[in-house]
């Protein structure tokens, strides 16, 4: 097994390769090319910034990587030399609000550790930068709320890194649904895991990730039955299943819910940082079938539907499309698709699935 | 949509028309062939018995069709004539008795609706005969165990219509699974249901089938996950959610439920009758996964691994595997791998999902 616990996302991405460019795959109509790209500064210089979105910052037409905040000074060398970094666009979590004399950054890319997310958040914002923050956005909705006051005070954009919301192959799924091309969609059936490696790591410690496998994962899976439904959940019934009681002592290892939504869809999720090969979702309805499987790989997602043709549209960098996306609502002055709200209401819907798991009944959301 | 609602499970036998002969396929060695087969009464003629196990009978070389079993005159005579059976061997409900005397009749095969199991099942024990019992074997425990003893007094052999305890793809994943190819098995996501047709029909009837998709075809991922850990669940987690309260007033329509294990796998688990499109399994293990999909249709039941290599072993007929299985077991005397208490415990379970959707909560079997 990898000792990067996330290198397995990558597992089709080899493919993509000779991927063509981004611009004519994005399938949306982008603004004018911008005067200048913006300037996006990584904070938080983990696996996911250093193998996903650094690279990803090169493939867009209207960002570019412009800045790092890093508390680990061999790091700072190491990406000002290989990016060519400005001296004056290094940062340490402490100075962040130097930001404010610094033009060539407009977006802080927020990814550090799960509780970190709003103190980074609102630093960036105070040095009056927009803030776009992995998911899931924080540990609680009471600090989710506050990231999202913070920066519509500083009069900043918020976005959340919700990939697949730019996915194609999640958006034909989408369009599958919504167009009842199978029939009335019933029932969603979303997993997602991995094994986890290294005992050691910040997503297993409760002050830092706010929980396992559901916050880190299971998110993907309520985000598809979101998506799909484009509905909210209004009932929640959740269970946990710890295997390794040492490993996994102040997180979740897995976890099985089930949601029902007002139109009577309903959906059976599980995550889980105990297993490999669950990362797909299926959608039954009432004439057919459609799902994607792998669903949630950073590559190579493809699915398949009861009617015939492979859903297998090639993403060249779905980091790149989402940031691409913000820049573009940045400069247009438009809303973003995945908004702080968005980050914030799953955040609620992830809380009460550990509610009912703490009550060991269902929870109502009506 | 068809009008048949379990026309659906054929999917994929058309591809199976040039299938290879039975013998060479089911890898168990069985015993010598029979100086005569043994004769099969088909107490039932529903579409299964019509449409898969008549014709698995022409196909299978220890037991042949020798009687029928039926309510219906006309059906009595068309089934009469295409297979040319012999008066004596035509049979209504009220006259089983009558089988006492006929020699041709050695195995009596209920395909009845679920809540008239026992009662047939009693009658062919009363007149001699060995009884081979379609799934769910009935619709309470209690009447389960009645069977079992009543076969038991009777000298006769049970068995439970259970096709994929010899289907070889899912023999194929029990073997992954006990040989940890793959790992330890963690979890296990299985689905089955169709959408169902015509309201009438006997299935959405409460007194007659005792509960509904559940009964039907949860009862297929709950073998899968007894099959797959090889143990007995300990602990079961259920939910019901319903969107046509008209048509199934009396039974349930769909059916979510999580299961534990005693090793610590967990099962995350959904049966429907309203939707098309869930009918396969995936296991994750620590090292991998693999799983059917489709897993439970009549033919063309197929799989991946994550280590590389397909699953898709090709299975004539495998109600012909279940029929020459349990004529073998009769033969030489031996016990059958699918008995009356399979059948039981797998009730029990059944019964113990329907008390966890009535309480709400989770009912613990330990």
């Amino acid at each position: 097994m990898s000792q990067n616990p996330r290198r397995q996302f990558l597992t089709h991405s080899a493919a993509l390769a000779a991927a063509p460019l981004l611009a004519g795959i994005s399938g949306r109509a982008l603004g004018q090319a911008p005067a200048r790209k913006l300037g996006v500064a990584l904070c938080g210089l983990g696996s996911l910034a250093t193998n996903q979105i650094a690279p990803a910052l090169q493939k867009t037409r209207n960002c570019r990587l412009a800045g790092i905040v890093t508390g680990t000074p061999s790091k700072a060398e190491e990406w000002q030399k290989k990016y060519g970094l400005a001296d004056k666009s290094i940062y340490d979590y402490k100075n962040m609000h130097r930001m404010a004399d610094n033009k060539d950054i407009d977006i802080v890319y927020v990814v550090t550790p799960n509780a970190l997310h709003l103190e980074h958040a609102l630093a960036a914002a105070a040095a009056g930068k927009h803030v776009f923050c992995e998911k899931p956005m924080e540990i609680t909705v009471e600090r989710c709320q506050q990231m999202v006051d913070g920066l519509k005070k500083a009069g900043r954009m918020l976005g959340v890194g919700y990939r697949c919301q730019f996915e194609p192959n999640h958006l034909e799924c989408v369009r599958l649904a919504k167009e009842k091309v199978l029939g009335d969609v019933k029932i969603i059936d979303a997993n997602f895991g991995f094994a986890i490696g290294d005992p050691t790591q910040w997503r297993l410690k409760h002050d830092l990730a706010g929980g396992g496998s559901l916050m880190d994962v299971g998110i993907y899976c309520l985000q598809t039955t979101r998506m799909i439904t484009g509905e909210e959940p209004v009932w929640i019934n959740a269970a946990e299943v710890k295997t390794d009681a040492v490993k996994f002592k102040e997180v979740d290892e897995t976890v099985m819910w089930q949601t029902k939504f007002p139109s009577g869809v309903v959906a059976n999720c599980v995550s889980t940082y105990s297993a490999n090969g669950l990362a797909g979702f299926r959608v039954a309805a009432s004439r057919g079938w459609f799902g994607l499987d792998p669903a949630y790989f950073y590559g190579g997602n493809r699915g398949r539907r009861s009617d015939g043709p492979e859903i297998n549209i090639q993403v060249p960098d779905q980091f790149a499309l989402e940031l691409e996306d913000f820049a573009d609502a940045i400069i247009n002055k438009r809303p973003t698709k995945v908004p702080g709200e968005m980050g914030l209401s799953d955040v609620k819907y992830l809380m009460a699935i550990y509610e009912s798991i703490k009550k060991g009944r269902p929870v109502s959301l009506a």
